[in-house]
């Protein structure tokens, strides 16, 4: 179940002091050449690490990732870029690779520049912990406030895909927030990774919502180093992109689950959209709607509030087709509202997960969104540490 | 202070018995004949009243408004429409004008039938009532959770705009939402009053947020009967729209901060954004952020987050242009970054206001909005009513 399930990857995770107390400091490395990608937060805002490790991908393919916690490196300005830049030649001089095949994340406090001597002093530590047992420490070394770490595994025929998550845990004022790596020993050839990750992503990290917020740092890496020796064939490669998909859902849903504050998850399910494009605008909407969250908190099968929201999904400068009269509406699979009238049927929420499912009765776009509620907590964590 | 404050404006409040407790139905009428128009939410689902008063307007220039609080009369069907048409009669039959005539509004429970017999009675009663003094009783009846009734007046040379609204106060689980009622003296044209109240609707009542929400009832309406006597002019109309927009915005400020539990009213400043629009997409995204709304309720000037929400506006299908090496944010006044630096400041936000200003440095394009904080109180009020 982690990072370094696969065939040639090690990883470890150290205390560099970055923050006072537990890891701080993951790397992850293949032991063999690897090939790579990543995606990245769309925000105007992006963080030094992540401007830094955009040039490296467009050079060189990747062979490991370093990711520190506590600090995001966000918001720095020129000294910034140039502390990611020295953090991957540390990690690059301590393994034996260009720096720009090295990964650079950061995740924690916005606008406080790393703690540099000591992120180096973690690398060089790191470098000589890396096992393939490591990559449980990894995962624990890249949370901030999450309350547990996550980590998703999935085998193919022959071979593994195996990864971990931070998520959007922001108790801290200023964390910017959530990274995923993932690994496998599938063969993979230079430039392929990234439509793989494109398309996992898509329908796992970009289908998720805690509260609608998109951070500086964001991103999801992908390692691929051929480490199984297994033969690639079309139906192999079908294999791997479904292993891939299971574990990027499996970590998206993990972070959704430890959502701030959250108590229960909504599973959001939109069909009969006049576009799958259109269905997606519509779950987000309501994924994010403050009066669905707070609802969900409360356990009450509100659709009034899921109607309200449904109706006003952005959606290419206007709102999303969306008609009362086609609508129907379910909670937990019992119709609430049909065609345009309430049926009066009042289901029971009782457990830690709702199925909120609407049918626009307009075509055959359907797409599904994962959210956590609005609760005390959220409000608790995100108010009450001031700087 | 009050929407008859304008010369031959009549208004009432009365109990109807929609709700338990209290005024529940307001009524407001021209005593001489006048014309109008308004503006409406944008949301695909529309509640009953909102479809049958469009249809009026485009029929008749307007000279009643009904609004009955406790029930929306949204999401109810064919019945919901003919039960807002038969209200619309009603007045009409009272008051002798045509149905046509009369814009029909309603504030309450999503998907609850409307209690005709009780509406038409009320309708009768206030009917009966109707007085120039009746403007705060008829404030006070169209409230729902709201903490007080809201009303504003402007007086322009020889004519009187003046109004009432209540807000964005949604304790009930599915209540919705934002109604107001302008009126004035001053003397407009058929097919006139549209452009006067969306240029004011647009710089106030569009430029509030309490949780991002926009509901099926939304309306503001404006009626104008001419009843100062006053010769226009080209600067008189002016007066008349400035007078308007005075208003409208003292309406919107006061359901701002009315808003659903909130602590603090945030006023965010956008200037130098690439065009007018895109300011106010980047003020947007700022005002509906539950990360800055959080920081906001605990008094915590948290730029990182204010530059995450604004690096992360959506603009034409992507985010608004924002570079942070040509950003600038104050909280209060007191720069926190500049040009893609942090000054190292922190400002001491203890007041029952923040201003929040962002410089884009790319553009003369410039907005500004309202809005409120989130709190424990706005998640207990959405959360704790259950169905």
């Amino acid at each position: 179940m982690s990072v370094t399930a696969a065939e040639g990857f090690v990883a470890a995770g150290v205390h560099a002091g970055i923050r006072r107390a537990g890891p701080d400091l993951a790397l992850v490395r293949s032991t063999v050449p690897s090939v790579g990608a990543a995606v990245w937060t769309t925000n105007r805002v992006l963080a030094a690490p992540v401007v830094v490790s955009k040039r490296h991908l467009e050079r060189v393919e990747p062979q490991a990732v370093v990711i520190n916690a506590g600090v995001a490196n966000a918001a720095t300005g020129a000294t910034g870029v140039a502390d990611a830049e020295r953090t991957a030649a540390e990690v690059g001089h301590a393994l034996g690779l260009v720096p720009e095949q090295v990964v650079v994340l950061s995740t924690g406090v916005i606008g406080v520049p790393l703690p540099l001597d000591r992120v180096l002093s973690g690398v060089r530590e790191a470098s000589a912990a890396l096992d393939t047992e490591g990559g449980g420490e990894a995962a624990a070394a890249i949370l901030t406030t999450d309350r547990w770490p996550k980590q998703a595994q999935a085998a193919g025929d022959g071979f593994v895909v195996g990864g971990m998550a931070k998520g959007a845990g922001m108790i801290h004022p200023r964390l910017a927030t959530m990274l995923a790596v993932v690994t496998t020993d599938y063969q993979l050839e230079p430039g392929e990774p990234i439509a793989f990750l494109r398309e996992a992503a898509d329908a796992s990290f970009n289908r998720i919502s805690v509260d609608g917020e998109c951070s500086t740092n964001d991103a999801v890496v992908l390692l691929a180093n051929g480490a199984s020796g297994i033969g690639r064939t079309p139906a192999s490669d079908e294999r791997f992109a479904a292993a891939l998909g299971e574990v990027c859902a499996a970590l998206a849903r993990e972070i959704v689950s430890d959502g701030e504050g959250s108590t229960v998850l909504l599973e959001i399910g939109v069909s009969g959209a006049a576009s799958d494009a259109e269905a997606e605008a519509v779950a987000r909407r309501i994924a994010t709607s403050p009066l669905v969250k707070t609802a969900a908190f409360g356990r009450d099968p509100n659709w009034g509030r899921v109607l309200a929201a449904a109706g006003s999904a952005p959606w290419n400068g206007g709102f999303a087709n969306v008609d009362a009269e086609r609508l129907t509406v379910s909670f937990d699979g019992v119709c609430v509202f049909v065609r345009g009238e309430p049926t009066g049927a009042t289901p029971s929420l009782g457990g830690t997960s709702v199925a909120i499912d609407l049918d626009l009765g307009l075509g055959a776009g359907r797409a599904s969104y994962l959210a956590s509620d609005l609760t005390y907590d959220y409000v608790k964590l995100n108010a009450e540490y001031t700087t």
